[in-house]
């Protein structure tokens, strides 16, 4: 009934190590997790005279934990030497722990057979993390070396898309018959020795594998020997369907308060558990993709090599290269104008920041608001004729200060208040409607819309934000 | 022991129906939670139509999870509405249920009649919830009419600092003395009707009430009789202190994987727990709140009324105008050799723009690092040469870049490509370095990195793009 124990499986609670510390009431205090400056300066030293007993020394009493850390905190060179040294004595339990980008630059300085040794001493969601990061050759070339029961589990999760709730299930859960009475119930698990480590909840079902419900521990704990299970089950389970999305099963989570989730295949039979911790894994991992995506950047840049950063971001700047272009492009068509009125280019680039800031604006909550799933079919209409309103509002607040401030500054100039003005009124009418619409497209087309709508935007208020004062100076001063 | 129960005080684990739905294979499906498009359509009809029995009764048949749903998906007008016909049949458990600004407006329609009737059967976490968003005067009332040990429990939350460990704490836990028999504890947990609804560890203390230890209840149930609880429970325990930062809080919580941290006050008593479903919303929280903020945009901004988002807006674009006005004073300055060489007008954008993105990426990374606590003491230096190593690898590639395209735009402008290729080297290089000092020093004053850095790194590289490029314009040229 249920599967198969193994060491390390789920994290310990807490660490081994009890942190003293003085706390001064009503501050906020930084505690400083982990391993001190001092030791990692000491594993730096000895990394640097090649003095590999002494790095295995300090390294030997700390757990996967201060490892990770330790691993984290230093530079790629010394990083890479440091996993050198520890070779074949690498605790498999360090490597879930480190951050993503680290985890594969671990991974790249082993040889196969060494990561192979690592993954079979991993559970199977641990396992699937480490082996979706390959190439595919190297990937299948690892697999086809695993333990039997270890490759079995993990070939199943690799069958599910990425980041779908099939890759970040546990297969090792606690399940029994519906119509087992709460002795039977203890009796198995008192007797039974191949329990997951940690379990919080009982998964019944009926003799399909269909799941019929569920109980906590504390309601088994308390209820009386002789009752059936189904009499004191919760039987409002909502399943998971394998296949849907992480950040789907999170909103899951949030919106229904779960401790656990229940995992069915296409023929809605239980097949695993997801545990709410993996859940704060998803939440925090989603919302720093959002917000790096939204600046163009990816993750993990804080543990990146120089060149590595440098690629990662080159990307994006070369794409913002062609949109500033374009905004130059149009500037250069009024080239002649500015040469008459040079107080043009001294006024250009308000219209243009203030309108890239109110779409900025815009763009952050509409992205955020989709991502949360605040953002649905049924508010979508409203919610563009609010952005409008604010847009309009914005606009005439600001056209009137622009105005006043230019009459200041140029007093002699009256035309040029009047079209900086318009210029500004409309602009950020289109920059707050361009703030909410290009996100929205970007989301029907099922494109990230944190990633790509920055720069549609940018393209879209710089060359608008040029094209329209400029344009309108012609017209009316020429 | 454990303190008092109360109903609806923890939620449910599965919702009250069970939502049937057909998945296609390997393909993400969008679920829809909750009610749906037809349901609140009708109430509309039913408010516009001033019909209460009407909006009432379809309201009669939904639990507290469909009403808040119901109530967020209104507009401002309807959703005051709803709130007035239902008066005093609200369902006390909606509000902890409703995003926070939809719940400050719904307590604003509310008198304060109402709000302690509401408050009276909520528990002491969500009853601070919502008191937090008072004015001082009107939460010190409604306190004063709150049942004595509600009011206890409330106040003593509210005497701990906002968004600490006290004020996010359950008081509600299971704890007993951990020279207890297993036998012993769990005649406690069958006999005592005054347990938490839910619970998934037993925290054990001795007699000062001081932590000792913690034991699962997988543990307690497949442990023998007559074994001492403080030989097989869990003695490697964390507390948290009271006063501890909720950010703080859930980076433990990551850090550790902990399922329920052990709080604690200045002597080292237990006084509260933090369970995991609680961190899910603060990780939630705290990234929302640091993506909307580098953007100039707070929270919530989906349910408010044009004029509030107007307002929430207004603050951000105001600042950055200033930051405009102050790069725009700059062009003032070399106006003259403008309207000798419009052509410096055309190409002045390229470099603001550039080294404005260069410096946001910095930005967001650094911003979403110090949240998460990656950036610390230890690698700050390091990353600050990276950054700059970055920077000025982009200065050297677009300076490249952009000098061989201007040398095609404008072929006969020999000095120019030159100028517009060292503004581009020197202002990507100061971007990178301002995208890191910037929130680094804010962060050291205390201010939040996130909300802060974004204008002054906008004045920063608009302002000194258009400087260093009209500047050295002027020194080559003229």
């Amino acid at each position: 009934m249920s599967k198969k124990q193994k060491n390390n499986k789920l994290r310990p609670k807490t660490k081994k190590h009890y942190i003293k510390r003085n706390q001064k009431k009503y501050k906020m205090q930084q505690l400083q997790l982990g391993i001190g400056q001092k030791m990692i300066n000491s594993v730096i030293i000895g990394l640097n005279e090649d003095d590999k007993s002494h790095v295995l020394k300090i390294i030997e009493g700390l757990d996967e934990y201060d490892i990770a850390h330790l691993i984290e905190a230093l530079d790629i060179k010394h990083r890479r030497k440091l996993i050198d040294f520890m070779g074949k004595h690498i605790n498999p339990d360090v490597l879930p722990e480190l951050n993503d980008t680290v985890q594969e630059q671990v991974i790249d300085s082993l040889d196969e057979e060494q990561i192979v040794d690592i993954v079979n001493e991993l559970d199977s969601e641990e396992a699937v993390e480490i082996l979706e990061h390959l190439d595919d050759d190297e990937q299948e070339h690892i697999i086809s070396k695993l333990e039997p029961e270890l490759k079995h589990q993990v070939e199943a999760s690799l069958s599910y898309p990425e980041d779908s709730a099939g890759r970040i299930m546990s297969r090792e859960f606690v399940s029994m018959p519906d119509d087992w009475t709460v002795k039977e119930a203890r009796k198995f698990l008192f007797e039974n020795n191949e329990l997951p480590e940690e379990f919080y909840t009982i998964f019944l079902t009926d003799s399909k594998m269909h799941p019929t419900g569920q109980i906590a521990l504390d309601k088994l704990l308390r209820a009386k020997a002789d009752v059936l299970l189904k009499n004191i089950m919760d039987y409002e389970i909502i399943p998971i369907n394998v296949c849907t999305d992480q950040e789907e099963v999170a909103h899951m989570f949030r919106e229904y308060g779960w401790m656990s989730g229940i995992v069915v295949d296409d023929k809605n039979r239980l097949i695993g558990v997801i545990n709410i911790d993996d859940v704060v894994d998803i939440v925090h991992e989603e919302a720093n993709e959002d917000m790096l995506h939204l600046s163009g950047v990816g993750e993990g840049d804080i543990y990146k090599s120089v060149v590595g950063i440098f690629k990662s971001r080159i990307g994006w700047l070369i794409i913002n290269l062609f949109a500033v272009f374009m905004a130059s492009s149009v500037v250069k068509e009024f080239e002649p104008i500015i040469a008459q009125a040079s107080v043009l280019a001294v006024l250009m680039p308000i219209v243009a920041s203030m309108s890239g800031t109110t779409g900025q604006q815009t763009l952050a909550v509409v992205v955020r608001a989709l991502a949360t799933k605040e953002l649905t079919s049924r508010n979508t209409f409203r919610m563009i004729g609010k952005e409008f309103c604010v847009g309009l509002m914005n606009g005439i607040l600001f056209a009137a200060l622009i105005a006043f401030v230019t009459h200041l500054i140029f007093p002699d100039q009256h035309l040029i208040s009047l079209i900086i003005a318009i210029a500004m009124l409309i602009n950020l009418c289109i920059a707050s409607l361009a703030g909410i619409l290009i996100p929205l497209t970007m989301s029907k087309l099922h494109f990230d819309p944190a990633a790509a709508s920055g720069v549609f935007l940018i393209a879209m208020t710089d060359s608008g934000g040029f094209f329209i004062f400029l344009g309108l100076a012609k017209l009316i001063m020429f």
